[in-house]
């Protein structure tokens, strides 16, 4: 069984909207319709976990029913960092899992992933412990360790800007933050992070230039002219 | 004396364009001429040097007579990497070279540098031996040595993404230049990077976000919509 944790539990806007992003409208449908109609249609994706703040939870059903989004198997509650909103996703499978179980870990405002990323980064948590999908940086990375002066640059081909989903192994994910402390999630800054320190080795997958997340108005805008290329 | 170096060496254009990016013609005029004026109008920089392949010279000295670039003393060779062009460039101003000397490396397709940063590099090299402006790192980024497998999440607060200009002791930048390999200069990645690693303390100004590098057709828009708000 492989299920997607949504994670559609942020409540800033760095845009200055009435609502937290994923839930902006774009041609009349909510951000994360577009995540859940790639999730839905994906033969791989079984089942559906979302988490979200419990004063959105009406909204997020209202539109799944309306664009049928028929694997939704739960709701799991934001929890107070993304770390910690995942392993509430997390406790929400736990009652129906298998040894075998995938689970891939999405962010509602990532609408634009493909289907092939999904499946390298199932595949990748089927082969190794976990997968995932990164892309080259193309700045030129600094190191400093007081914030004034340099101390060195870093190699640029040692360095991949991480994108989500990322996918792993659920009993052995599910094991690490059943024993860490809750500091441990809370410092948790990206959810692979926690599993490779903990033993867990994790494939880098080829991600993409448009699996953009949606944090700003220019990215909205993006967002906003490829969908209009696509249609 | 504060002699900036402006590169335009470059040869190559990811754009597929007909001519290397610094050339392009932004509403009538070289992007290069927009960069040039910056530096023309700025107080504290006294000399520019071009750096600039052969065959462009003639189109380059034509803008610089036409928009009254009055600071040009003289031109330098493309060199075979940005590092060798910048050595190429340092070696045109040794000729008349004081002790208090500061240098300023520009690209020239950065035509969107402030007053502020160019001013803030300038007393950075004379506080410190060098200065340059960095942004934020906004990608979450990984480190793996054989780019299959994760090996560690950077710490964020410790990266910093390198713009331009960098400003050096121009004594002490030279004289690196002149003691080190010619492959060692070939294979720095960063011109601070050379700087640092032989003693330098290069100090860390704030950059800005729209002092952006012209490299794909998106930079081209953002550049010509940044202009049409300012006209």
């Amino acid at each position: 069984m492989n299920t997607a944790i949504i994670l559609a539990g942020g409540v800033g806007s760095r845009m200055g909207a009435d609502r937290p992003k994923q839930f902006l409208m774009v041609q009349d449908k909510p951000i994360i319709s577009y995540c859940f109609d790639i999730f839905q249609n994906h033969d791989e994706i079984d089942k559906i976990v979302v988490v979200v703040n419990e004063k959105w939870q009406d909204f997020v059903e209202e539109y799944a029913k309306k664009y049928g989004v028929t694997k939704i198997c739960g709701y799991a509650p934001a929890g107070e960092t993304r770390q910690h909103s995942i392993y509430n996703g997390l406790k929400c499978i736990d009652k129906n899992a298998h040894d075998t179980d995938i689970v891939i870990v999405h962010d509602a405002a990532r609408p634009l992933v493909s289907n092939q990323i999904i499946s390298d980064c199932i595949k990748g948590a089927k082969e190794c412990d976990g997968a995932m999908p990164v892309i080259s940086v193309k700045d030129t990375v600094y190191q400093s360790a007081d914030g004034m002066q340099i101390d060195r640059l870093l190699k640029r081909s040692e360095l991949f800007a991480g994108q989500a989903p990322e996918s792993f192994d659920f009993k052995k994910y599910y094991k690490i933050h059943n024993e860490v402390s809750d500091d441990e999630i809370a410092l948790t800054a990206g959810s692979s992070e926690i599993a490779y320190r903990h033993g867990m080795k994790i494939r880098m997958v080829k991600g993409s230039e448009r699996n953009l997340k949606i944090t700003t108005v220019e990215d909205l805008e993006t967002f906003e002219t490829i969908l209009k290329g696509v249609n």
